[in-house]
């Protein structure tokens, strides 16, 4: 079928969007719409400008015979930090003060749209690290972490608290939680994970850091290597944390149960050079 | 700023993808762009010619001062068809085979761009339905039931076999599981789910359908009514379902253990008159 340039920029718009961080040859594009290359190649430029005004990501093309582009989602850092500020204003809501100084975020995860624009800020901000694979822990961690590898194009692996029958052998690993000083046990799938692949962890919530110091040793156990690590939100603690080096969104600084008062704020991500990051 | 058409064609598709099931009032675009309604008006014929030709999904626009337009996701059934033939034959692959008659799929439902695209065809299918809510049950129907939910715009919430502290008041009912007979129990937090909503079902498998009995039962005590009920998987069953209404992607119609064979088909989705619901 045969289209003309304005069918080609909504058609190669959405296809491009729908497979992000994927090398599509100028070739796929030219044998769709029946149209020269060169055409192709101006139609990229337009679709390219308008992304990159809007800060929605890159076009990254490569020359040659086995030329191609390649879509990169982006965040517009100011609309980051807005959507993160209302965000926290959200948070700070008393009502959502439960027993034992935790908070009702069910609301917030369970909203696709927040988690799809949630994830990308990570996805933007790892981007040019190497990522073969996202790790999260069930149940409320999933979702972020598929809004991340959804953007990033990479498989999701859920480490879980028990041990189901349903996925074969098992790799289990103890770990101490870092609030509770329990002993707890987490299982990941032999074949969730392959050997020698770079993790990002995702989770929803940090406190001490044992459960994502729990799943960076077993991402080890897979002989892989952890490449980042990311939450939704930290909570201040009063020892120090079992992970160091980790990225959040926001940050839980102050829970007052007594007075009903919670005080939220950016995490992390937003001091760090996020914005000049190539 | 201001836009040529080209660069309005190229925005405004990732916007409308960006925002299914939302009505978009033409104001904001043609504020956005800085271009007259006519002009505006134009843009979206040529937007809907293009997502209508490719089967991507509907633009239903309404007249008058709040006039707007809304984009429907759909899929092409043919596509649909050649995507479910090939989750079959890698579903049928007999490595899969674990202990008990199960199926290893954590590798289908671990891949972000599948399930977005499984769930793309729940969302079409479901898209004239009147739905307030996505539910599911942790852990493996979250992937699907979260892409089913963007697409729709809407919630979703998680129902658990546990009782967790975390989510404040909740509502626990007991249930038998179809395939096992035991009384389990399944909770979902007071909070997650809003009285008088019309709520699609979501789940990764269906054996005799106690878990999704369970969690239509779970929706009554919520006042709330099933809008649907959608599977990834159903697998045959000796005795009568206890579930009479509901759509599969696939079916799990054989499992030979002794020989490791296993035959999976097309779900019952297709059999309906999917091709010409509305």
């Amino acid at each position: 079928m045969k289209y003309r340039r304005s069918g080609r920029l909504v058609d190669m718009t959405q296809y491009l969007l729908a497979h992000p961080h994927q090398l599509i040859p100028l070739t796929f594009f030219s044998d769709r719409y029946e149209s020269a290359k060169s055409s192709i190649s101006e139609d990229i430029g337009i679709v390219k400008e308008v992304l990159e005004t809007k800060r929605l990501g890159t076009l990254e093309t490569s020359a040659g015979a086995s030329g191609g582009v390649t879509f990169v989602p982006t965040v517009d850092l100011d609309e980051a930090e807005q959507l993160i500020d209302r965000l926290c204003t959200q948070l700070q809501d008393p009502s959502r003060l439960l027993p034992g100084g935790y908070l009702f975020m069910m609301d917030i995860i369970g909203d696709p749209s927040l988690t799809q624009q949630l994830g990308r800020i990570f996805a933007s901000y790892y981007r040019a690290e190497k990522i073969d694979a996202v790790m999260t822990m069930a149940t409320k961690g999933i979702p972020l972490a598929y809004a991340v590898a959804a953007h990033l194009h990479v498989p999701v692996c859920i480490v879980r608290h028990e041990q189901r029958i349903t996925e074969g052998s098992i790799v289990s690993i103890n770990y101490v939680s870092g609030s509770t000083k329990r002993i707890q046990t987490m299982s990941l799938a032999r074949r969730s994970l392959k050997p020698h692949s770079h993790v990002l962890i995702v989770d929803d919530f940090m406190k001490a850091g044992g459960t994502i110091r729990g799943m960076m040793d077993l991402v080890e156990e897979f002989q892989s290597t952890v490449a980042g690590v990311g939450v939704l939100t930290e909570a201040v603690h009063e020892e120090e944390k079992l992970v160091s080096d980790y990225t959040s969104l926001t940050k839980l600084s102050q829970v007052d149960v007594k007075n009903k008062a919670i005080q939220v704020e950016r995490g992390n991500i937003f001091n760090s050079s996020f914005g000049d990051r190539k």
